[in-house]
C-alpha cells in the first residue's frame, strides 16, 4: 500500500470520477477562528467518495475475473458506489443488504443496475453464508468497504486533489480532519498526503460512542465499539479500524476527534446555510471538528470533508429546525 | 455587448470565482427522460452566480472609480454578490435594501463589509432620493443588478463554462434552461453559447404570475409583472426585462417556459436527494422545467443553472416535507 498506488487508480478514475471543488465561506471561518476549506465530497457520483474506491477497485480487477462480477455487503454508500461503478464497467453486481434497511437505500442500489439480495438480519440469517454461496456459483469477486488496498487508493485520489487544490489557495500547512469509519478514506488520504503534502496533518472524526478508532489509535491496538447501531451518523459507523486501515492510521494520523450528534446536525445546518451542500450526519463530523474542536487544532487553515450520500430528508429537517438559520 | 467582453471578464475572473462543476443523476435522468446536466451556482461564493457579475463590473471600473466606492439597490443576492467583490477588491460598498429585508440577508451583507442603509418602503421613502443622495456626497458608483454590460459580461463567464464542460462531456447540441429575472444571467449565457456552442439553444425559465420575460419575447416588446410580490421565487422577480438585456434575449433565446411555485419546490427536493445541493425556489425554476416541461425541449441534453444564495430554512423544509424523498 503506497503513493504509487494511489497514483495508478487516479490515472484509471480520471474522467470518470467528478474533481470536486475546494469550498470555503467567510461565515465559517468566522465561527472556527480559523480559514476552513471543504472538499464536498457530497457532490461525487453518488453522494459520496465511496464511489472512488469502487471504481478504483473494480477498474484494478482482471477483464475477466470483472466479468463475472461484483459482490458487495453494504446498505450503504459502499453498495451505491459499487453499484454505479460496475454498471459504468459493464460488469454484474450483487449487493447484499439487509431486509430492514431504508426502502430508498434498496430502489437506489437497484435502480444503479445491482441485483440486491436482502437478509433477515433480525431472525439471525448469515449474511456470510449467503454471499459465499453467490460467490461460489458464480465466481463473483467481494471489495470491502475499507479493507481492501484498491479501495483505499481510490479514496487516495481525493487526498491527491486536496493536496493541488490546497497549493493553488496558497495553503501547504494545515489540520486535515476526515470523516472516519473503518478508515479507507483517512488512510487513503494521509498517504496521499505524506506525499504530496508532508506539512499537513490529518486527524480522523468520529461520533460520540463510536470512537473505535481514536480510542484504538490511543491504546495501540484496534479495539471495537461497544454497539454499531443506535447513531445518527450510521453512514460511517463500523466495527473496529480495519486490517489494512489500522497500521496507516497509527503511523499517520490522530489524534482522532469526537463529536457529539448535535454538534454534527448543527454541521450540517451550516453547510446548507454558506456552502449550498446537503451533508450527512456522518458526513459532517469533520466540519463539526473544525468549528466545535477549535483547541485540537495547531493551523491557521483547516481542511475537512463532507458527504451526504444517503442523507435522510427528516434527518436533515431536524438539522433545520434545531440550527437552521445559524 | 459581445463575446469578447465576456472573455475579458473571465480573464479578470480567473483566481477568483469557483469554476462550478457539471453535475448529473442517473436518477434526474430518468425523470426527464433525457440527460440533464447541472450548472450548480448555487456553490458559486455568496451561493449564486451574482458574485460574477458583481466583480466582472467592479473589477472593470478606473481603479480610482472604485477606490470611492460602489452603491447597489438589492436585499438578495446581489447585494452579496457585490459586498463581497467590492471586499475584495478593497472598495467600500454601500447598499440600500428595504427596511423589511429578512434580517439574515442584512446581516449576511453586513458581514461581508458592506454598509447597508435601510428605507421604508411601507411608508413610501424614496429608495432612488436616498441613494442619489449618498452618491453626490461621497462619488460611488452605482452597479445595477442586470441592466449593466459588465455584470452581463460576468454572468456570461457561466456560459464560457458551460460549453467547456459540457464539450468535454461530449456534449455541444442541447437545450439550456435558465433561471431568468432581468434577463441579465440569460443574456450573458446566450452571448457566451452563440460564440462557443452555437448548437445549443436557450430557454430563460419563470415562475408563473412572474413571466415578464415570455410574454415580453411573444410580445416582441418589454410588459411588466402585475406585481413584483407573493412569489415563493422572490429571488429571480423582477418587474419588467432589462433594457440592455432584452434585445440580446429577444435575439437569442426562447421561448420562456413557466412553472409553479410547487413545480420549483419539488426541484428543489430532488436536487436535495439526487445532487446534495440546495436550491432555493428562484433558483430551481430551470431544473423544474427540465423535469416538468418535457414537451418543449428538443434534445436528448439539457443543461440547467441552479442558484442558492438565500434559501429560507423554513421553505426548504416545506420543500422537503412535500416532496422529500422523491
Amino acid at each position: 500500500m503506497n503513493i504509487d498506488m494511489i497514483r495508478a487508480a487516479s490515472a484509471r478514475l480520471d474522467g470518470h470520477i467528478r474533481v470536486t471543488p475546494l469550498l470555503n465561506s467567510p461565515f465559517l471561518d468566522e465561527i472556527a477562528g480559523r480559514r476552513v476549506w471543504i472538499k464536498p465530497e457530497c457532490l461525487q457520483h453518488t453522494g459520496s467518495f465511496k464511489y472512488r474506491g469502487a471504481l478504483s477497485a473494480i477498474s484494478a480487477l482482471d477483464p475477466a475475473v470483472r466479468a463475472r462480477g461484483i459482490i458487495a455487503y453494504s446498505s450503504g454508500n459502499h453498495a451505491q458506489g459499487i453499484a454505479l461503478a460496475a454498471q459504468q464497467a459493464g460488469a454484474p453486481a450483487v449487493i447484499i443488504m439487509p431486509k430492514d434497511a431504508p426502502r430508498t437505500k434498496i430502489d437506489n442500489t437497484r435502480a444503479l443496475g445491482a441485483e440486491t439480495v436482502l437478509y433477515d438480519r433480525v431472525s439471525g440469517e448469515d449474511r456470510d453464508a449467503i454471499g459465499a454461496k453467490i460467490v461460489s456459483e458464480r465466481g463473483l469477486t467481494l471489495i470491502k468497504p475499507f479493507d481492501n488496498e484498491e479501495v483505499i487508493a481510490g479514496q487516495g485520489t481525493a487526498g491527491l486533489e486536496i493536496a493541488a487544490q490546497a497549493k493553488a489557495a496558497g495553503v501547504t500547512k494545515a489540520d486535515v480532519i476526515v470523516c472516519c469509519g473503518g478508515g479507507g478514506f483517512t488512510s487513503g488520504i494521509a498517504l496521499a498526503l505524506e506525499a504530496e503534502a508532508p506539512d499537513m496533518r490529518v486527524y480522523p472524526a468520529e461520533p460520540e460512542h463510536f470512537d473505535d478508532v481514536a480510542r484504538s489509535l490511543v491504546a495501540g491496538e484496534r479495539l471495537s465499539n461497544a454497539t454499531t447501531s443506535g447513531s445518527l451518523c450510521d453512514a460511517i459507523i463500523s466495527p473496529t479500524p480495519g486490517v489494512i486501515t489500522f497500521p496507516i492510521l497509527q503511523r499517520l494520523v490522530g489524534p482522532g476527534l469526537v463529536v457529539s450528534d448535535d454538534e454534527a446536525l448543527h454541521a450540517m445546518a451550516l453547510a446548507f446555510s454558506h456552502l449550498k451542500v446537503v451533508a450527512e450526519p456522518g458526513g459532517a463530523v469533520a466540519l463539526a471538528a473544525a468549528l466545535f474542536r477549535k483547541e485540537a487544532l495547531h493551523n491557521n487553515d483547516v481542511i475537512v470533508t463532507i458527504s451526504g450520500g444517503n442523507v435522510d430528508a427528516d434527518i436533515f429537517q431536524m438539522a433545520l429546525t434545531r440550527f437552521g438559520g445559524t
